[in-house]
């Protein structure tokens, strides 16, 4: 007998809806029929990205549409700045070096979020600098940047933001225009509940004005191409369409709720995860000055081999978190409370992880994770549940 | 009520198996129970493509694929050989000239295919040449390229042969290491029987060498890193994780069938699928020197709107059938016979089209395309069904 409770921050779990969508008999792609589906999803895209921009889909994963924002915006010799605070800003500066541009990396302790002033610095003494790549959500930390705060020192210069809204998008909230950022991106499998395999890239009149003079040779992630099949409600190539038709149905729910709600409620399930953390005497991994609403990293106890800790809680008990990544491995285990996660998804989770603790030796009151989390989640005045 | 009988080469109708396989609840991808499926998947792999070599996975579209054989293999100034006679074709050499490689372009008529002794002469003028770039099935074109006279010319040379079986594998024959293919890429959505999002790439010794030399810029389609992860049955980047997994279930299948029998059954289809566009009068596009066993390409007659009978069939009567691409709109329309399209789906788009045809003002013996394509597997000895 399978269970599968999947609290891991991508992929995230699916709701019915959007496995009955994806399961229908697949359509072709150039039909009105699927120009209606690409309609649908951009709109719904707008909406959660808080953009008027064109958005332009890839059939790729997140690191597909890094590789857009990277080879699209900077030419070989282009000076950038990339946050190196976790896996995933690092994955900006390979990207930057991959592609000859000259990133200046700030470096920021795991767990910590970069901060505006840092990158004002750079830019202050630098005006050179074509664009500045930050991290919404740093998924192997579970940091949350302040994105407001660095797009205004950037806004002012002549460079552009982009942000990996990966992880953070559809759980924290980025209001594109007003704040002025220049590309967002994210994917599929995270706050959009859906497999992997859609990624997506809006860009704004600035970063568009680069795109065209960008120099870095490119053919699957140019998006002069995509900009030229956004034009006609099209796509370059053949695109994921399953996902597409399943992103129709998630993009309504978050519609339907409501994207203040729709924050509101991964807030609340991240109150309910974090309480019941403390009540087992567990510490939480990210600095309290940069919490996301996507996940939650916690570290393991001393005496607690974390690495068995995540196989006998997947293998034994059906319940997959993640671990930490490189330096992070064994370290910390991260739950996830973005998506289609419930409070009852959560508290199985808890309850599951209480029982594999005390196995491994891990002393603590028994029962008490679950009830500092059923007692947040009823106290809880930020979401009343969706 | 709606009905769908979807007769394009690609995305290609998906069996039950493979719909039940992909709305499994979905599982992480860092886990053993995924890299089982990986093991799976390219064994299987290996089986179709009929080689020992690795094969990599690519969370993109075919072009995916295309891009990674360009940008892994081609440095810029190299040069090579491309031959355009489709728009896959031509694609080739768009990507050899967005990586800054030097084609040499063999223009071939639409509808035939490039003959070895073509490339052989090319070959023979020019040392330097690095590489040469075919399609074994043109999809706009539905020509079948002999890609072992092919490769039997490119062997004995420095250059490496790298085919397109993105519409070709799984329907015609193509044995990798005993014709000494160097590079063979494929994708999810046409004889593999699954939705697009979804390529692979095999890759010998000799081009593994050319992919460490080359000087390219590339990140997420570096096979480098597809080299590196795969030797932890991993992908470098988070993998399209339901289409893996719908793809153990088709390969299971073509296995369970045995190659020769699968490839029969699909050119048992071709021929019950052309006697009928005979039997009512039409003619096929393609070369009868070259037909390949994914497709039929047939000239739309004279006095019949090509676009407008496509739209019929599918918007009315909800049979899809591909029209012409580029230079061909309009004037031919393609139906598809890979992967799990059976002779009654077949029969049934014949009954409608003749419908269609007959209410377009054509002439013809009403009945007589789907007697024709019944007594064709009737009689057929190439294929007695799966």
């Amino acid at each position: 007998m399978q269970r599968n409770i999947l609290l891991t921050p991508g992929p995230t779990m699916i709701p019915d809806q959007n496995y009955e969508a994806m399961a229908r008999p697949i359509i072709h792609h150039r039909t009105p029929q699927f120009q209606q589906n690409i309609k649908d999803v951009i709109q719904g895209l707008q909406y959660v990205f808080q953009t008027k921009n064109e958005i332009y889909l890839l059939t790729s994963s997140g690191t597909g549409a890094m590789e857009a924002a990277v080879c699209n915006l900077l030419s070989p010799g282009d000076q950038c700045i990339t946050v190196e605070g976790g896996k995933f800003g690092e994955r900006w500066t390979e990207l930057a070096n991959a592609y000859g541009a000259k990133p200046t990396v700030i470096k920021v302790a795991w767990g910590k979020a970069v901060e505006a002033k840092q990158i004002k610095a750079i830019l202050e003494d630098n005006k050179d600098i074509k664009a500045v790549f930050i991290t919404q959500t740093e998924t192997s930390t579970a940091a949350l940047t302040d994105v407001k705060a660095v797009a205004d020192v950037v806004r002012a210069t002549n460079a552009v933001l982009v942000v990996d809204g990966i992880s953070g998008l559809a759980a924290n909230d980025l209001k594109m225009d007003e704040w002025g950022v220049d590309v967002v991106i994210s994917a599929s499998h995270k706050g959009f509940m859906l497999p992997p395999g859609l990624a997506y890239v809006a860009v704004n009149a600035r970063a568009a004005a680069l795109i065209e003079k960008c120099t870095n040779r490119r053919y699957y992630f140019d998006l002069r191409k995509s900009k030229k099949a956004f034009a006609g409600t099209d796509t370059p190539f053949t695109p994921a369409i399953t996902i597409v038709i399943g992103l129709v149905e998630s993009l309504k729910m978050i519609k339907k709720a409501g994207l203040e709600k729709w924050f509101a409620h991964q807030a609340h399930l991240a109150l309910g995860t974090r309480a019941a953390m403390k009540a087992l005497g567990l510490s939480i991994f990210t600095d309290a000055s940069c919490l996301s609403n996507a996940l939650t990293a916690v570290n393991v106890p001393q005496g607690v081999d974390g690495e068995k800790l995540i196989k006998t809680l997947r293998d034994v008990h059906g319940v997959t978190l993640a671990g930490g990544q490189d330096e992070l491995k064994g370290k910390i285990f991260r739950i996830c409370h973005m998506g289609c996660i419930s409070e009852g998804h959560l508290v199985m989770g808890i309850t599951i992880l209480e029982q594999v603790l005390a196995e491994m030796g891990y002393a603590f009151k028994k029962g008490a994770g679950v009830k500092a989390a059923e007692d947040a989640f009823k106290n809880s005045k930020i979401g009343a549940g969706r």
